[in-house]
């Protein structure tokens, strides 16, 4: 049995509270945020305990960490948390910083303990299906890989003015994708954004419509489509061009029902937003993790591709503001390693 | 090249005419009708002439004469025809009598001539890959059919009453289809009809809704689902369960496009009607006629096989009116020949 | 909160287990089986406590049991727990012999304690959603229903021995699913069965293979089409056309992929079978019982309504054997009250 | 009735011969073909006269010619024979040089002649029917266009030695469609190109996989995907997002046929390439020329824009090489002028 704290208590949190206490072999035990009422409810609802995070970390009975908070404190809570000797679990990014990341990496490789990073997405069934099929050979080698990412509605300009930008805060998600299907980070990005959504995400110096193009050093591409809104809802496909075939992953629809009249066939829209869509995710996301940390296992996604994806991000930023190819090796200051 | 009569220009009649005219190997010669105008004017748009039956059956240069006049006229003009040496293709049904039927098929076996029967939808090249596929062993034994057949929009009620009931004139494709599909005429059947569309049709004395349970000898039953309406359009489906797998042939779609919003995805419904839907349909029926008549090969669909889909329509509309099912030796007079 | 004793510790024991546990407003509190060990099994799982079903009737904290032992048991179990001052969830059908479930009926309502029937499917979201849709009129009035109904394996002919054959034990969850959808029992029942599945059921004096059409008293029909085996998976769909159109629910497939190759487009195939299928609809079964018995409401599914389905499988199983129509008021010896 | 010379007797050739010979109101005069044999051979299946290219132009019953020579001829084939008073049809593209493209368009402009340029993929009738949905509003302002265009297999090296490159040979279709869409040529073009799919492409210079990112100066964007090779066949999709929803024009597949069993859900690919799938866009092509040279209407499909087309393959070419975004303004020397 896993003793879990959770450090952070609001909507994402709330979903992995979920998640750790459905789980059969771990427990949450603590939770902390800085808004103290929000900690308190959360752990009311869990039987855990509200403790400060420095209560936390100097708890021996504490084995594991959730970092469910805002994104500025990540790269130190990680720090601090494993330097206590605690596995960690931390959403991402790592940090809007690259250089912040790397530093954050270089500490966590010191102290040993096992940091994964929660790319959510990667654990959803259907995705995970199409990374196992093409893993089997089931289409060949990998040529073209196309991710669309849409969300349903844009978020506050608030919100966009301390999110790191589109690339930074959405598309990392499809990075990680693109570097987790492949096996290894690209050679290089070129990437395009545009506010054709909502000006005043325009206003806020962030894009609201952006595509990038990943290129891998044997030739493989990677195209990436975003949109901060898709009124019909969440929009998450996957589809990869082999030598022998294709593979697609569809959305996943709110019914099977469907009405044919005179007007045409309607049917389902796809799930709303993450929380429907990912909700198997999340769990599985968890189950994984719990697993990695009893067996000792490789955490199934690592700091280091944490990092990798905040490279492509860096990339992608400064390759829309440049309208210029972009390569991972300028931004990371050394040459990447290509798993693949 | 064979040298074409038409007889009928009404609606259908102008179907085949288009047909024989776009086939490299047949040729549209002449045309005959009742309404003398008519048949000027079809024949006009095909170069060809306007004769009488008797002239066109006289013609030693009428190689073969399609049949698409009134229902009640088809079994007369088949033993006119072959006794005139003629191969022939007669649209369905070949008499609303079966006795009728069984005299001209004992007629045409006299003559010795070919004679087929217009069950166009064997010839839709999706049924027809259902059937090849079931042929290929695809899904194992048959065990349960299911078709689905529902037109757009009901006929008036004068058509009705001159039809010989939904089951006569409606249903016979469909009887035909599972003895295609199945390999062989059931041993007895069951049916239902109501009318729930149109009291208009009922009032005529018929059904617009109903359902007819066919069962073979060796324990395989087929589903058969009539409506006269459909308002989304003409609903055309195959399903066949088998002990390894089901094959379903679904309907066409007017379009590919699909519009997801708020709403939903809204998608195209199914082609209108069979002018639309079997278009393809016509054209390979006819070419099927003249490859077999030229190499002297057997019919595709027999005159015997349209004699037993009227033993179905027979046997159906029996049973429905009695609540009991029905054999068809009781309506042929003798045991079936069970090709399968 | 709902305290909870649940006699019968089987299969499908341990899946209401689970939604009784899963449930923020039911406790699990105890489980009796006459297989001891299995009872102890499971309530240990749940922490709850094994005992016999006197001492749970006896008891007066149980407020509700859930009664999942084997059909034979049934309507004494209604009777005893009822008597007994329980709310009552049962598994179908109430019993074998629809005698001896009007017996049971007249019981329980002189108890007037709450009894519902465990038709689940009523709770499977798409079939919920299809019913929703047509009760509020978005294709017209109802005409001709569809139900599909395949297994994925036929059960082992000592199975089949005691079931009470297809019709009472596999179609009745379809015969009300049409009660349900349109709203009251139908005037009378046309079925045929075979067996081509396994000749073992044949032996057995059952069918495996089977189609009924239901009639009601205002011309709507409903056909019902069951196959112990579909070596897919379970196939669960139902399809209803009306005046203005057409609702189908279809099957929930296990994933979204897709694979193209040269050999055509692969996807994935119908959940497994009803645990799979229909995990969702036991949670919202349970939910809904918890919630009608907190608010003294009607029962979602009364006890009638599992009589009805019960005189539609009797009048299915004399018509197949009989080859004849049978009306639901032979089988009832009295006039079915029509709902709708 | 439109007199008309074809000009190239090659497989696209034959293509628009029958769709001359299949239209009502227009009738193949001529064929001329730099190989006399194969000039002959088209003649004569069409009951036309094989002549010189030099005999057509002077003969004043030539009303239209339709080029379907080596792109290097189109050019001077427009200029000639629009100098002659003929209205032309060109396939696609005018030519490899954009400015012997430019000086092409102004000796048309001097000529008054009717120039169309055949880009097939406007009168597909699912690509049409999403052009009409989104004019009328159906998804609201347009924001992001996806295009999929795979080829079924590559051609051979020496062919693609002459083809201009993948941007000017295969993905100027899509340039044309992107323009065509949302109204107007875009401002700038980000693409990528690599080889992955057949190395005697990278050594021919060329690549087979690409990917373009289209910029709109208003913000719009569209993504191009292209590959040489998708061994399931012919993959042509089209994906707006709007303000609104989104519009999908999906593949045309073989048949509706579905196989389900144990290994999942089989169905058909997309059609194998060009000539199944575009036929009816090939035959709505040639009647919306005729049509349009008739009423003396504006031709469909201008040789303006096929100017501008040819000008987004020349900034992409330019941009996979650079690295970089390319303006058009750069490669026209100009600014471009926005239709939309």
């Amino acid at each position: 049995m896993l003793n879990v704290a959770l450090l952070g208590a609001g909507r994402i949190g709330q979903v992995h509270a979920r998640a750790i206490a459905a789980d059969g072999e771990s427990r949450l035990a603590a939770v902390a945020d800085v808004n103290a009422e929000a900690a308190r409810s959360l752990a009311a609802a869990h039987g855990a305990e509200a403790r400060t995070v420095e209560a936390i970390l100097a708890d021996p009975a504490i084995d594991a960490v959730l970092i469910a908070s805002s994104t500025d404190t990540h790269a130190d809570l990680i720090e601090r948390a494993t330097a206590a000797g605690k596995a960690v679990l931390c959403e991402k990014p790592v940090d809007l910083s690259l250089a912040r990341a790397e530093v954050c990496l270089e500490a966590v490789a010191k102290s040993g303990r096992p940091v994964m990073i929660g790319f959510n997405r990667r654990f959803d069934p259907d995705f995970a299906r199409l990374k196992s099929a093409f893993d089997a050979g089931e289409i060949g080698a990998g040529e073209m890989l196309a991710i669309t990412s849409f969300d349903p509605a844009p978020p506050p300009a608030s919100y966009i003015r301390v999110s790191g930008g589109l690339f930074r805060d959405m598309m990392i998600h499809d990075f990680d994708m693109a570097c987790w299907i492949f096996g290894g980070a690209p050679e290089r990005v070129s990437a395009v954004g545009t506010s054709v959504v909502d000006p005043a995400i325009g206003a806020a110096g962030d894009v609201d419509t952006a595509v990038a193009t990943l290129t891998w050093a044997d030739g493989r591409v990677a195209v990436i489509r975003n949109s901060r809104r898709a009124v019909y809802g969440y929009d998450q496909r996957v589809e990869l061009l082999g030598s022998e075939g294709l593979l697609a992953a569809k959305n996943v629809l709110e019914s099977t029902v469907e009405k044919i009249t005179a007007a045409g066939t309607l049917s389902a829209k796809p799930e709303y937003f993450f929380l429907e869509r990912y909700a198997r995710a999340y769990a599985a996301e968890w189950r994984a993790f719990v697993a990695a940390v009893a067996e000792g296992a490789a955490m199934p996604v690592t700091l280091g591709e944490g990092v990798a994806a905040l490279a492509c991000a860096e990339a992608a930023t400064r390759s829309a503001a440049r309208g210029a190819t972009v390569a991972l090796s300028e931004v990371l200051g050394r040459e990447v390693e290509h798993a693949a």
